[in-house]
């Protein structure tokens, strides 16, 4: 007879089958391990611990947000806290998600020129948290401060885009339990990044060949 | 009578009216100067050299580069020689930007299922370079290394919206001068990618707040 038990003792692996079945290093579970970045093992001697499927699935997920996206330890803590304990509600995933890959903006920063154009796009302003806004108003003064103009409808474009973007991610995300909420919300957040911004450069050449072809600037 | 001669002497300034003008501070001018990124001032003493508005508005475009985009010294340098000496056909402009801000990446990337999404979504490859397909077949690759699944026909709709951006923004470059569609190149392409991903993000809570309201997860 098979017992559940019976199942668990034999899946369990040492540390050095785990940093075989992840390729990371033994050092580096052991420093994840310190840290409490990945949950301890299940003793099986005073001095010997066994691994089993979470702590593999767990050292993925922490290789994709330390390597992948090249998240710095405290705020890939976050995100795992945000993962461990779900927030309650949906909106808020993204809040923790968000939150843990904001970069500092000035506590100062004038966001009302956002809450205009937020009015304009019909993004409502209840959903938007001021972080959020700083960033975009952030930009936007990057963006002027260097001298650069956006033509005409260029930045309404951005928006539309944008918010096409957003509304195909957030239809996507899964209903069936709040971690696999939590891992589209956070993975998607941070590694769709470079892919969006490699999109528009490859954009932007095909649109300017079909522009300018190959011919000399008039 | 004005002549010219009068006026452009009227308006040469010391460095460190230059410095305050641009609050640049002297020494990083002078260490410009050095590297060759800014144009040696007009002499007007064995000892001394006078500067005019050429150098502030060069000034502002390598601190923007370098403090606003976060540009290596080399990238600058780069892109500056591509302003000095535009090159002769307009969708090379864009091969200039894009070289001095792409990513070292693996020369090996195989960018055949690239070559069939560009074909699948008529974007046409005569215009996309190996680097910009290497670029976004690895953005995909560190998507799927994470383990994260794109839900069906969100790289579409990505691809979709990056391509409305593209045309907007390469229906805006100024054709009035060489030097001034690649200002407009270089800096589109390099400052408006916060501006883009901090968009993305504030249109996520819009679209979340929408689709989840303040409710629990079901």
């Amino acid at each position: 007879m098979e017992s559940g038990a019976i199942y668990v003792k034999e899946y369990l692996v040492r540390i050095s089958q785990l940093a075989a079945a992840t390729e990371v290093p033994v050092a580096t579970i052991k420093y994840y391990l310190r840290e409490g970045l990945l949950h301890d093992g299940r003793l099986t001697s005073p001095t010997q611990a066994r691994y089993d499927e979470t702590h593999v699935r767990r050292l993925r997920l922490i290789r994709a947000l330390v390597g992948g996206a090249g998240l710095s330890i405290s705020a890939v803590r976050e995100l795992l806290d945000g993962v461990d304990s779900p927030p309650e509600s949906g909106h808020d995933l993204l809040g923790v998600a968000h939150h843990a890959l904001a970069k500092p903006v000035a506590q100062a920063t004038d966001t009302s020129a956002v809450d205009a154009m937020l009015e304009r796009w019909g993004w409502g302003t209840d959903g938007c948290d001021d972080v959020g806004k700083a960033a975009v108003a952030e930009a936007l003064e990057g963006v002027r401060s260097a001298g650069f103009d956006l033509p005409e409808g260029v930045l309404e474009t951005y928006a539309a885009a944008m918010h096409e973007v957003a509304d195909a991610e957030i239809a996507g995300v899964p209903t069936d339990s709040a971690e696999s909420a939590v891992r589209y919300v956070v993975l998607g957040t941070v590694l769709v990044e470079p892919l969006l911004l490699a999109l528009r450069r490859l954009a932007q050449q095909s649109a300017s060949y079909q522009r300018f072809g190959p011919r000399p600037l008039g």
